[in-house]
């Protein structure tokens, strides 16, 4: 069952700052990761319910299953990936894992 | 480019009665959906950053761009869904419209 980490960042201070690390240095070290099938991102631009728009970006990270996801964060490719986030990530920002249904 | 309508919901007090209700009646709305391309959805099942589990699904649906998506949810059959919605999604879901960059 596909699995993914899917990861909210909340507001950075510069966003032009923020996207030019992310695509330029973030993204090449997430698509080294072992077992990475498909990374999926975007810009949150509007939040039809009337409530706050709560992030800027959401990332999404496929993998085949739960073993291939652990597999792969727990590699050197993805120990850089993490440390990277570390860096970049605002305050707030959140990281899950979502199981596919369908 | 492609636009997507993301929807977190928050914990249900039945999940199982939460589920049956989605996917028995709330997928096949949505897939009515006028120009609808794809939908994904799926549980989230751990938050590796530490912090608490604040949503049990989300979903994702696709659409070419933002006039498709403003057709879409404008139409009868969006109509139709975004009722259902509302009776179903608890407390504190979310709804936003992310633009796809990769």
């Amino acid at each position: 069952m596909t699995v993914k980490l899917v990861v909210f960042y909340t507001h950075p201070d510069d966003p032009n700052a923020f996207d030019r690390h992310y695509f330029d240095t973030h993204v090449p070290l997430v698509r080294r990761v072992p077992g990475l099938q498909r990374l999926e991102t975007g810009r949150f631009v509007a939040a039809p319910d009337g409530g706050e728009l709560t992030y800027y970006r959401l990332a999404e990270l496929y993998f085949a299953d739960q073993g291939a996801l652990e597999a792969g964060l727990g590699s050197d490719e993805g120990k850089a990936a993490a440390a990277d986030y570390q860096k970049i990530a605002p305050p707030g920002s959140r990281m899950f894992i979502e199981a596919v249904d369908e």
